[in-house]
């Protein structure tokens, strides 16, 4: 830990019970704060991280050195020695999500439905915040001010769990955050950082005080913490994605695109890991397609089909690839026997992530887009798109390949609930056994 | 389990796994089924049972005697051998619900939002089945073809799995109803029986095949589900709730929705179980209300200050008291000082599930409202209402203690989730780092 400029951070004794405590706390103040104040807050809190980029910016030289002495020593990749490093251009690109959050529109008080149940009774279903959020992540210190500022948005404690990596640069950023939180007179716990894994253990048996948590990182992680917490979790386990280039398909959009599926950016979950080929197009669509993965670097591996219409041959690619999330510059590619094959393969070895069709035909998209049963289902686009910025959700607290809840990019929305308030005058629930009946008109 | 009637029953072979395998590929034709042919089948299944009535009473009536001997040997509530008994007019009431299933609005393709990314490449969030849900409950006959519709309404495939107590009943509503999906051409292992203990333990390991699991049943047995199962679920652990008098209630008003909220049917989870009364109008409320609640045979315990106002004496209550569902016509008493002292016990001790303040001063009401953190916040209004069908939701698959997905009664919304379908034209996400931008235009 750095000293001298954590006057104002949040003291660390008592470890995450008291954290959480004071969390739940906050969130009752939070959870009746207007929109007003909350978006003052947040245009305050950017104003305050470029003021004071420089202190970031030396926070984070000293993470970087420390890291840099691990990469050099083989104990950290380039890519997360990368995704480390905070730059003036980074605190500025901070700062404007944090302002585009305050431009969102309000998450709360939002009526989902009013339903008068009978005269002088009405049950209106209102947003409202789910309390006390926990999120654990790793190396990149640009989650602290844009999941914070979500939080902020939706009336919502926040405890944050980063990468001990990063522990200096998120100190600073959290000390900052907080002196804009407390000079905007929101209650002091609203945003708290976590220190150490004792604590994140800790938190796990907070059922409680905490509402939701949300692991940010690889699938062992995100299960091992499923399997340990008390409070529900939501989390992107893997990104297994395909793009299926269906017999139909407009062949060279589909380079363009699976190219940039796979090669954009591999480690991310959207970055395609298999490529589903119908056979109709194979032996014209296949060998040039491969040809340009390999010259971008790509490792390509096939099936047996693949292999023989490859003309310089190809890796044999095993049942073990199919389930693979490589993750990097390798792509396992199998030719298909047309729409019903392909989503079988992608039922039987997808992780309900984002699924591609690259056709023409129109009425075989929308049969993939309706029957594969993915949080993303895509015609003629990357999967790359699936993202909270890229799906004008502001940001996102995470990407869940669950069905519960929250599908897919996570924004604000899924750190929201709803309640039920009933207005009456004075009605019992035996009127309605016989006396009165339910009108149950939506107003 | 009766022989005969049995012809078109799911095979007991394979348990639980091959149930829930037959579940998900039947899911996967479920979810796109028209919503004419879906109300078709539930209408003919209405049809069904009311054509089979005699063929479900007698099956019942094996039921029965078999409870009826339990309840002598004491070794059966009286209201639970009561909620076994299903007789001509309860069958009629089954398929009348079944109907009204089919008039509900079609929870399937809904449009939660269309937003434009970019020309040419449009984002729709649109509601979908969960796919495999399977529910666990007790003795309730009625709850097969309540779920079972709902569950066909919204796309799901349905696991079931009832009380042995109920055994020769669930056999025989799923066997007509099952006749009835046939005849429809719904897809085989739609709808299953499951029949013991042994296929529950094994259920819950089904993450692959089953996407939600709800428990019907005690806080135990909820608790015991949740720390077992690696599939999502959804149950309500304990209804603690609480009507609150405030200084400013009409006490006419209050007397009658204290004495609905506990006695209408205290078994129930939105019976009341804590009354908190203020100060301020204490001793002119209680001596009479107290009276009231043992005339109708409510055993009363008061904190301190409840005891020192009853002229006759009132049992005291525990700090126990507080945090307990008693279930049964137990009523304990406290007198609080003020809206907040009385939220501050609800936050205390509450379960989240519903929580009533009576009062004329409107904007005493409204702070409680979007104050106290619960499924269901009530003004002038009892507990009671807490419900599915009161609420207009048609039915309910179970009532939720928890903030995610569904809180409160939950139908068949609860059932749903949503995908992203992004139609494009041969976006790539690389075009966006700088050639292209996008547009976030809500449509």
């Amino acid at each position: 830990m750095s000293a001298g400029s954590n006057k104002t951070r949040v003291p660390e004794t008592g470890g995450a019970a008291e954290a959480a405590k004071r969390a739940r706390a906050a969130s009752r103040k939070l959870a009746v704060i207007s929109e007003q104040q909350r978006n003052a807050t947040l245009l305050l809190a950017a104003e305050r991280l470029e003021e004071n980029e420089g202190q970031i910016v030396a926070a984070n030289a000293e993470d970087v050195r420390a890291a840099e002495a691990l990469a050099r020593a083989g104990k950290m990749s380039q890519a997360m020695l990368a995704r480390l490093r905070v730059t003036e251009k980074s605190v500025a690109g901070m700062a404007e999500k944090v302002r585009s959050v305050a431009r969102l529109p309000d998450p709360l008080g939002r009526k989902l439905s009013v339903t008068e149940l009978d005269a002088g009774l009405v049950l209106t279903k209102e947003t409202c915040p789910l309390g006390v959020v926990a999120v654990v992540f790793e190396s990149r210190p640009d989650v602290v001010p844009q999941v914070a500022s979500l939080a902020l948005k939706s009336g919502n404690a926040i405890l944050l769990k980063g990468g001990s990596e990063a522990a200096h640069t998120n100190e600073s950023l959290m000390t900052i955050w907080n002196s804009a939180l407390q000079e905007s007179g929101m209650p002091s716990g609203a945003a708290q950082l976590l220190h150490s894994r004792a604590d994140v253990m800790e938190l796990l048996q907070l059922e409680r005080d905490v509402d939701l948590l949300i692991p940010r990182g690889g699938k062992e992680f995100v299960e091992s913490i499923s399997r340990q917490s008390r409070i529900p979790v939501l989390g992107h386990g893997e990104g297994i994605c395909h793009v299926y280039v269906h017999a139909a398909a407009d062949l060279q959009k589909a380079e363009r695109i699976v190219l940039d599926a796979k090669t954009d950016y591999p480690a991310a979950c959207n970055a395609a890991e298999t490529l589903l080929v119908d056979a109709a197009i194979a032996s014209q669509f296949l060998p040039r397609m491969i040809e340009q993965l390999r010259a971008a670097g790509v490792e390509v591996r096939g099936c047996e089909r693949t292999g023989a219409i490859v003309p310089s041959g190809i890796d044999a690619a095993s049942e073990r690839d199919w389930a693979t999330e490589y993750g990097e510059m390798i792509l396992s590619v199998k030719i298909v026997d047309g729409l019903d094959d392909a989503i079988a393969h992608i039922h039987q070895y997808g992780s309900n992530h984002t699924e591609a069709i690259l056709t023409e035909d129109s009425a075989a998209a929308e049969r993939f887009l309706s029957e594969v049963d993915a949080a993303g289902v895509y015609h003629n686009a990357s999967t790359r798109f699936a993202d909270g910025y890229r799906y004008g959700l502001g940001a996102e607290v995470g990407i869940s390949n669950g069905k519960l809840h929250a599908r897919g990019p996570m924004g604000m929305d899924g750190l929201t609930t709803y309640k039920y308030k009933l207005r009456g005058s004075g009605q019992t629930a035996a009127d309605y056994k016989s006396a009165k009946k339910f009108t149950h008109r939506p107003l």
